[in-house]
């Protein structure tokens, strides 16, 4: 599934020159109208591309996914697993919303998802010179202070003290273009229709990122406004009435999280040799943990299921990535590339001057970077998987942040950053004390495993107990998942913080200079000069080649074009669009392959000709879960869920012969809401009625 | 941990030439004692050696490690973690000996370990003729029928009928030259004395393959020959009086598993990008499912623990492994080594006709077993993680194996391989059915999502089940756990096999035909003309450079030696030798690092100062666990159990500033055994009283 889990801190985009026909996800101030119009003879106007901007959002917080308004009132369409957590936060032990499905039959029903909020581009403009003076003759720990500070100072005059908008610079082409995105912030979102799980994510991890595919991976949220629904009469998408077909031009409008398109050599094989096994290794670790504590028995596998989930769609989205870099030409490719711009640079004196170190130099960087590394990981915070640890150290360390002014402040701390603090700190999303003790027993042991017993860290942390024992201790010890103490805590400022003799609060009092060591070593040593290099080479590689396309992605809005077109795998063709009955061929009865009732019984009513899923070349990476895809007349004709295993390359590169894009078709999603959930409440609004 | 889990089928050797000092897994036949007269000034004569060979043992079956005759009385002195399986299967719920320890007061009491085997090496002949001979002029499918032909028959003349000789072929430098190992073979073996787990393995996974330590890694069991204890009076080593010092020259006498110290670097390469990565994410896995399975309950706990023992043991030994392929030069001064190579055999015509296309043939080879990698594995066994299975197959195989003539048989059905095939099929060992379970629905996920729920072989096992669901079936259905009725299927002849309707017989009827079809791809088209490439690489560097020394390792009895010495590692000192008082500071009180009441209350009487653990130079790998180690004298100074982090990189080339190998010492088992456990009989014994 093609989703972040949570908002990826990306501070680097490079340029990316597009060779294949479909490739690119472009920012919608420069989108290539005459490409598309040469390969497919549309051209979007301006205001087919304001609409179609206007009407995506992104969902944040308690998700990492793409979105749209889908009706006048505020409806929202995205996946059913990019409202995961909300169904499960909204679930208890007697009602499994995850396994039975949720539908509102009046809008009093629809219940209001913790923590998650809905962000509405409205604003795109340009701060690079002012950037660019705050960073001027500045280098290593100065460098990246004045980032910092000028972001924040940004963000701060956009938003003012309206918590309504949020407002992010955001470096584009490795820093060459610094933009102020300004969104509409909604907090109030409310949940309206989820399908029972086992249809949403038929196939489960077997099938996941494959094709032929059967999934009814959708779910619709409403925004609420003052209590009441929002009006989105100027900004939505209509469904569409009629079908793909092979060929059709489709468009894509999401938030794609992040790709390596322009990384050099020394970066990729950072990631193949060092970043990847390692987050293999744990990650399957862990996804074992998960998979034996959810056979304990049913309440268990309730409320591990979305990490489960979480863990296995990111091992598979991370074994494509590596086995991209190891078998195919990614990096061969990438050094051929490198060794011909670095010869031009060096055949002129100015260039070379200016840009021939800078390969060196970032070689250097990641190999001060692989030193440590486990260190700067586990005390960064990787030792503590915990809700309530990150809720102890956000209160230890709010009093001391929040005095400071507002360019000093740790990121999260800042004024523009308050709203979401305060949501997250607040949210009675459950927190289950058997899960913080599995995972903060595990991100302990990993701890002691990578660092050894004898760390000094280590030992501050765990003293003469066992991981199991300090976070059986910690977990059972501590008040912070009581809401209303948070809020105490917060609002009582520093003195509240020193009398809590809360056991996690105290944990957090012990690691927080270690951990804000590490950080800023990170940044000041790490960040920032990869940052220097790394533009260095894209400008090295703008005035070599002159060409400049699109941005690496960054978890901000982008429209990606396309068509409707199978592919060849291992010698078989695979037709692009799967059909109603194939469904329930592939049903067994047993999971991941069980259906639920209400397809069973609904099965003679479906049509079985009926489109389910189909694919698209358009050209997505994980973020651009829920985007809607949209026809040239800009209506929904797909919901996007995912990509093929051979889109899981496309981290790297573009590769238009068999990356395919996948997506619920809008037929399936009309007649599945008709026909098995009878939700004509969501049908009439969908038609505008 | 330095062992083997099950003896490796090698059928490769190189000749490695040493450049390091102290480097070298020797035969006995081929002991460089110039080499050690030059470095240490001590010449090991013929009757030293043949007195340490033949007092040395290999442990197999039920284990895959090395050990030694100790006494005159048939005592074998090995790891506690060599004899683990024995413990285990000698325990009950009720009685957990791996816990609690055992202790046989009198030799009444010593129990009998199910399925263990010693071996005895009581001559090597050569065979390099006879085998040359009937290999003549083969190729593909005919050469890998030769080899198991002939290997079968000369086994078989040297065995005749006699069960209690065990004959192996063995090839040597890379098939140049093939030895005919003859062992005493010993199945009567019971268990003596074993302390308690929490001792034997103090510090547990994190202290693995680290030094400073302080693990009390020993064991003792004694071979019965006819009821009566051995007698050994001519072939026992003793027990020095002294502790080693740093600088003193210490031998080993054990079986190394394997090596790769002379692959190409497409074999490396093959390891590194392939192998390594896909053992170390499913081990990943099947760790984190036996963690949480053992935390389900005492029981749980206790039947799990060897396997999630040897996971954790087999993890940290192939990501040592893989770094080391990954961030130390070895790959390209393998590279350098071999340009330098084929330079010289491209030089010359006649070099180049034989051997010239050696490499790029090699590399055809290797890639045709990545394709496809995921079928012949799955396929051809790993798909059935489970006992009762692998009784079922055997069952089901040998009426059709044994009416075959003995040179056309599967090998391990051959007359040589009767009394290891009884010895394993009528073992009393304990069958845990929730761990076959645990095994089997891991083993068949693994396999549906590596071929995918759409496979042929997939949907022939699975059906419309869940892996879940059929290995339930399968371990609740069978009534192969009973001795007897395998004994009844066994003798009963294909008769006895038709009539049968359990479950697991019938899932290994519908398996057979593809497992068997796989096994004949591999030998035929990969481990055939592997084999003979590496043999024409290993001849062309022989004919160029002219030297031998020592071939690969191949879980045969090899001598190393080297000098006890420390070593630095991230820029500090480690002194070769901990002491006991080492011990007490470690100890927290939590799991692994606490104590067992024997050795807390034996505190006030053990002497501080007493070494503990030490470690050698000397070149060793899995499989020398309890390999003895010995003075000039050929006394025993040391039990190997481990070698550092360093050594794990010792599978690729030997590096000797940092490659230890780490003993228990000969004194402290004097004083825990006579201080700590009052283990008078067997002290009494040692000192041959």
């Amino acid at each position: 599934m093609f989703f972040v889990r949570t908002a990826p801190c990306v501070l680097l985009a490079l340029w990316i020159t597009t060779s294949h026909a479909d490739e690119g996800m472009w920012t919608f101030n420069n989108f290539p109208v005459d490409k598309v119009q040469k390969a497919y003879g549309f051209r979007p106007d301006q205001a087919w591309l304001d609409h179609v901007r206007i009407s995506s959002v992104r969902l944040t917080g308690a998700s990492g996914c793409s979105a749209a308004f889908v009706s006048p009132r505020g409806l929202v369409q995205t996946n059913h697993h990019c409202a995961r957590r909300c169904i499960q936060d909204l679930s208890t032990p007697q009602s499994d919303l995850a396994a039975a499905g949720f539908y509102a039959r009046e809008e009093e029903d629809e219940t209001r998802c913790p923590g998650l909020e809905v962000n509405q581009l409205i604003d795109i403009s340009d701060v690079t010179d002012r950037v660019t003076k705050a960073l001027a003759g500045k280098d290593g720990p100065a460098f990246a202070a004045a980032l910092r500070a000028e972001r924040a100072n940004i963000a701060s005059e956009c938003a003012g003290k309206d918590d309504n908008l949020r407002c992010d610079v955001i470096s584009l082409y490795s820093g060459g273009v610094h933009n102020l995105y300004k969104y509409r912030r909604y907090q109030d979102v409310r949940l309206v229709f989820a399908p029972e799980g086992p249809i949403a994510f038929f196939g489960g991890d077997p099938d996941n990122f494959e094709f032929p595919r059967y999934d009814f991976d959708l779910s619709y949220l409403r925004v609420y406004s003052d209590g009441r629904p929002l009006d989105t009469a100027k900004n939505f998408l209509r469904y569409s009435k009629t079908d793909v077909q092979p060929g059709d031009l489709t468009f894509t409008s999401g938030h794609p999280g992040s790709t390596d398109r322009l990384d050099t050599v020394v970066q990729l094989e950072f990631r193949r040799d060092v970043r990847l096994p390692r987050a293999l290794i744990d990650s399957s670790e862990w996804r074992g943990i998960l998979t034996e504590f959810s056979r304990k028995g049913p309440e268990q596998a309730r409320i591990a299921e979305g990490r489960l989930f979480g863990v296995e769609n990111s091992l598979k989205a991370l074994k494509g990535q590596f086995y991209a870099l190891v078998e195919s030409s990614i990096v061969k490719d990438r050094a051929a590339a490198e060794k011909e711009l670095r010869a031009k640079v060096d055949a002129d004196p100015r260039l070379k001057a200016q840009y021939g170190a800078a390969w060196d130099d970032l070689q250097g960087v990641l190999s001060r970077s692989r030193q440590g590394l486990e260190e700067r990981s586990f005390v960064g915070g990787e030792a503590f998987s915990s809700a309530l640890f990150g809720h102890a150290l956000t209160l230890v360390r709010y009093p001391v942040e929040t005095k400071k002014s507002n360019e000093l402040r740790l990121p999260e701390f800042s004024e523009a950053s308050s709203p979401a603090l305060r949501q997250r700190m607040f949210s009675t999303a459950p927190i289950y004390p058997e899960l913080e003790k599995l995972r903060l027993t595990f991100s302990l042991t990993k701890m002691r495993e990578a660092l050894g017993p004898d760390h000094a860290f280590v030992r501050r942390v765990l003293g003469k107990k066992s991981p199991a024992q300090l976070a059986t201790e910690l977990v059972d010890g501590t008040k912070l998942a009581d809401v209303g103490l948070r809020k105490q805590l917060l609002e009582g400022g520093q003195a509240a913080i020193d009398a809590s003799n809360d056991p996690m609060i105290a944990l957090a009092r012990i690691v927080d200079a270690d951990m804000r060591a590490v950080r800023k070593d990170v940044e000041e040593n790490i960040s920032a000069p990869l940052t220097k290099y790394t533009t260095q080479i894209a400008q090295a590689r703008f005035q070599v080649y002159g060409e400049s396309s699109y941005p690496d992605a960054t978890f901000t809005l982008r429209i990606s074009y396309g068509s409707v077109a199978g592919y060849v795998q291992d010698g078989k063709t695979i037709a692009p669009i799967t059909m109603v009955a194939g469904l329930f061929e592939r049903a067994t009865g047993a999971a991941p392959y069980r259906l639920p009732e209400s397809w069973i019984k609904a099965q003679p009513m479906l049509n079985p000709k009926q489109p389910f899923n189909f694919v698209t070349t358009n050209d997505i990476i994980g973020g651009n879960s829920g985007s809607p895809m949209v026809n040239k007349a800009g209506e929904i004709v797909g919901l996007v869920f995912d990509g093929n295993r051979q889109s899981l390359g496309g981290n790297f590169g573009y590769d238009g012969s068999t990356n395919r894009t996948i997506a619920v078709n809008v037929g399936l999603m009309r007649e599945a809401l008709a026909v098995v959930y009878s939700a004509d409440r969501i049908l009439r609004e969908l038609d505008g009625n």
